[in-house]
């Protein structure tokens, strides 16, 4: 992981413990840690959850919060010296939705920052596409954004994990 | 698998085959098997479907139905000269939440109970996380729990296995 | 993939990459590609997509438009010096479901002309069933069907794949 660059995908279902994994794994860098949140604060109930988990990841995190333009910060914060964790990628596919912006735009250019990263980076994201087909076209959409994304990013990657249960399988 | 207390998670999807590998598992160790089935005949066709898999399973399996207190038949099965198959935990998750009685502390006596084993006990129970978010709560929590519930059980299991296609892969 | 009657089953959840993984098996036989797709064109709009897929596949491959029959086309076609790409099961059942025909009778005569192949067949299959369990009843037979084809097909199947983020895992 102290390789300047180096790009982690963790991926798994829900609870699946992917997000502790990739916290492990950031903590086993021995680098600064940065967290870079994509959730959002709608009311003070998802104000007061937000803060509980960045209580409880402690002193050794900084956190950054950023629903969308998560490629900034990305250019920005990463240094050999640190790493960076983002949780989760389906959030930011949401939050892109929500906003009404092209998803195909926003991934091309995180792409293109990924690319050329100045410091490692590990990337959480849900499986959401093994399941039934929905019914509405807009959970069809963004599961098919979501599939592309994780295919495009996977491509790109140094490693790539998928978490069940707790349980790290190796994909690359 | 003769190991008194050896502990075994068998997870899959719908109609993965991880109840037949299960049984398999049980065949394989040579042990009195004793079928710990946490579904429940609401009428006389559940009734019915449940007798013929009691049948098909044949007189080599001792049956027991138990909806959600699987914690205590298992404290008082298992003996080391014999193996609890479980199927399965998410339907047993279901049942308590129908039940309404608290999921943390069912869990909570069930993961004191598999630490300390008298013999044998396999778990079998259905992945649910790796689809879509549900747009009902009550399957958002159901989702949780199961989730939540497979990483503490893995946490503590001698082995896990994850069923596709009717093919294992060992996880741990 | 160059001996005769080799069967090769690739799972995976929705935008997983299997076709392109499937594709690539297909190329890298280096014998003629023949191309069984399962979709049908219902509009306009939809006779331009499969059109598109077929353009896109380029001269390479021969395209057969079957939405149920997969097994004629499989005795017909299959032989030692081509290979045969069905793209795809889940697809398939679909299909058979929307035109109200047996199943059963559809997998039994599709397994019996598996068993016995002139020549090698590579088959795409949706893994359906590791989300919740679905509201509709159309839809939780359709994860049924779905699962225990592939449990079917991956038990005679000479290799499985299962593909995540376009990364395949030989589970077979």
């Amino acid at each position: 992981m102290n390789n300047p660059g180096t790009l982690t995908l963790v991926l798994g279902g829900a609870r699946s413990g992917k997000s502790a994994f990739a916290e492990q794994l950031a903590r086993d860098s021995g680098l600064k840690r940065i967290y870079l949140a994509t959730s959002q604060a709608f009311d003070d109930e998802m104000r007061a959850r937000i803060d509980k988990h960045i209580k409880d990841r402690g002193d050794a995190w900084e956190t950054v919060e950023e629903p969308t333009r998560i490629g900034d910060i990305l250019s920005r914060k990463a240094a050999c010296d640190s790493i960076i964790l983002v949780d989760c990628l389906t959030l930011w596919i949401s939050n892109l939705m929500m906003a009404e912006q092209s998803i195909e735009e926003a991934v091309s250019e995180l792409l293109d920052t990924l690319s050329s990263l100045k410091g490692p980076v590990i990337l959480v994201s849900n499986e959401v596409g093994q399941g039934i087909v929905p019914d509405n076209k807009m959970a069809r959409d963004f599961r098919d954004h979501a599939g592309r994304l994780h295919q495009q990013i996977a491509a790109i990657a140094d490693h790539v994990y998928f978490v069940t249960a707790g349980l790290p399988q190796k994909l690359k």
